[in-house]
């Protein structure tokens, strides 16, 4: 066979598969507790709902099986917009594009914004799957660290200005304000303002990826930045992934309209058109009327099982380990004794006490969070939760006793 | 509102929205018949084993509603194996990955193989999607021309020759050896081995695109370069969107185990996996067993389109118009006296004669092709076939009048 490496491209040494990933292939093992896999509840599926939209599927057209326009169906980028504009941000259908879930908007925004070595900003830590497009693109990612109301903006102040100074300019932000992927926490609203004041001063875009907003556990609700823009600065991410299903593969991002003509363009040549079928799956959800109780069924799923975690992590876990308390979404995030690495521990967890989670190195981009862990406790089970976290306080507790 | 280029990259300089698709809008207006658009034809979609399939989709489990495997799922990629080693090209599902039409994996395939500048060889005239995926990650596309047995390999070792003396060596050469996208031309079976001999010399990679194999119209099949291939130089891609769906968005490459799980990384900060749901269903379409009698039935759909069209061409068109013979697939593909420039010709095509086609330029690298259209016969209704030819040649017969 033939030795591939010579064929390879520049960007390939920069491509990087994800830790979770990995782990997922730890975790099936009978009998693992697992915290890993921050997918959404597969029990907590609308299949009724899907039935239902099954049956009328094919009663007006057939257009959900041929191929569909770049941008997606004019009617759901319609209802996209008239949702963006009632939730305080302004937008018409021609600043919307439906995308395979937000991953394609990542990758499409990297696409047309970034050349090998320019700057991204991005949250420490942060989602992999971005971490992931913006290295496929050779983007240099600069972690800004973040504390429980979310980026610091004044480390990031100091950072622009001193990058500044070296003539380096940031194409973008990448932030998911609510709920954040990997830690749970919420970008206070003072801070959004303060995050746009400083993509205008250092004239850089932001991207809000907000793909667990819908899933809070009873606060108001922060303002998108988006809702603050009025001169197209920011590119606002949204998803099905999580309040319907991932397997439908709709997200859709709203931005500049020059931009999204843009983007369009590139997702031409990337793969001509999302899946109709998934659109118009998620357009009939959308008329059905029954996506809002849906949503809300989901909230009180996961706030029970957050509440779980959070009771069992006071009642277990040791001192010297704190955590964060999210307020909506999929995760809380664990800051174990600076001496524990918690990616040499996982075998262990796994294999003495058949309890799993993601080290959080992987969400670093400097190589440190080597102490931390994040926990998903979208998908587990009601009953494993007090017993996984139990587990858990264990094999940490060893650590921290052999440490003393 | 802000401007937006300051912050594009410069490979958007070299992304091109498709001729076709601007056409598209031109050909909605009531009374125009088009041959323009080449999607398969809806009336033709397998509604009924849709719906059968509908009914059994969550009675095993919600896997469909759920995030899959980046690479896809392994039932499928097993069956797809099984497929391509009965053909005489033995694989694996580890050399298997499933992608959104096989427009993605043009995509992946550039961004793993294509640093700037990278010269990709493609048959002139080729599909505008692959031209575009090229241009989307900077390759330097050099077009070779095709006779009515494809790719005139004469021409393409002597430009091979001329280039290796430059110092200039090709990445890949992109072909669609059956019922070419835009000509209906089949490589015949000497040129195949003739191409992967002159691959070995020069030593590139080729691409071997067939979304239209299964539907020829008689002939005995040609065998895939793929099965003449030892040392894993070929990539085979195929597609569903032809014989199923293209609204499930469900294509597939084949290729050297290294390059697919490289691929696969890529593809992972690309949009994390493809849609769950359309793998489901065309999973349950093969093993339904319904699924070769429904491309019987296109088959012999599609023939009796060509054969209204061909007839129809013999019957209208003027001296000095000539055109290519399909054995299958979507297209044939019209020259007319090099004095036309049938993109010019197109708005009084629409207006005065109401009927639709695309100018041949798009399909070119260099700049030529003006004289030549692409005619779909796949979209279009059989009764029309006959008026939408005779109107196309009075258009025709007009300009070759006046030029006399």
């Amino acid at each position: 066979m033939l030795q591939m490496e010579r064929f390879y491209a520049q960007r390939v040494k920069d491509m990087r598969g994800s830790d979770i990933r990995d782990a997922f292939k730890l975790t099936e093992e009978p009998g693992i507790i697992s915290f890993a896999g921050g997918f959404p509840a597969q029990e907590a599926f609308p299949i009724d709902l899907f039935q239902e939209i099954f049956q009328r599927l094919f009663q007006e057209d057939y257009a959900g099986l041929q191929y569909g326009p770049t941008e997606g169906l004019e009617a759901l980028r319609r209802e996209l917009a008239a949702q963006l504009t009632a939730e305080g941000a302004p937008c018409s259908a021609e600043s919307i594009i439906i995308t395979n879930g937000s991953q394609q908007a990542l990758d499409l925004i990297c696409k047309v914004l970034l050349d090998p070595g320019d700057y991204v900003l991005v949250e420490q830590p942060s989602y992999v799957g971005a971490l992931n497009a913006i290295g496929n693109y050779q983007g240099k990612k600069i972690g800004i660290p973040i504390d429980e109301c979310g980026l610091r903006l004044d480390v990031m102040a100091n950072r622009l200005k001193e990058m500044a100074s070296r003539g380096q300019h940031p194409k973008f932000i990448y932030t998911i304000p609510n709920f954040q992927n990997p830690t749970g926490v919420t970008l206070s609203l003072e801070r959004r303002r303060g995050l746009l004041e400083l993509a205008k001063q250092y004239d850089f875009l932001i991207i809000e990826d907000n793909p667990y907003g819908e899933l809070s556990f009873g606060q108001e609700p922060v303002p998108h930045i988006k809702t603050m823009d009025n001169e197209g600065r920011v590119i606002y991410l949204g998803s099905f992934s999580k309040i319907l299903s991932p397997g439908v593969r709709v997200g859709w991002l709203a931005a500049h309209e020059a931009l999204v003509r843009k983007i369009t363009v590139a997702k031409q040549g990337t793969d001509l058109c999302s899946t109709t079928l998934g659109m118009k799956i998620v357009l009939e959800a959308l008329h059905s009327g029954k996506l809002r109780a849906h949503i809300e069924s989901l909230r009180i799923m996961y706030r029970r099982r957050r509440d779980l975690m959070l009771r069992a992590l006071s009642a277990y876990m040791p001192e010297g380990v704190t955590w964060t308390r999210p307020e909506g979404g999929f995760f809380i995030w664990l800051t174990l004794p600076s001496y524990i690495d918690t990616k040499a521990m996982l075998p262990f967890a796994i294999t003495e006490q058949k309890v799993a989670y993601v080290s959080g190195t992987g969400f670093h981009v400097d190589g440190t969070g080597q102490n931390t862990i994040r926990l998903a406790f979208s998908q587990a089970a009601e009953g494993d939760i007090e017993e996984g976290i139990r587990r858990l306080s264990r094999v940490i507790r060893e650590r921290i006793e052999v440490a003393m």
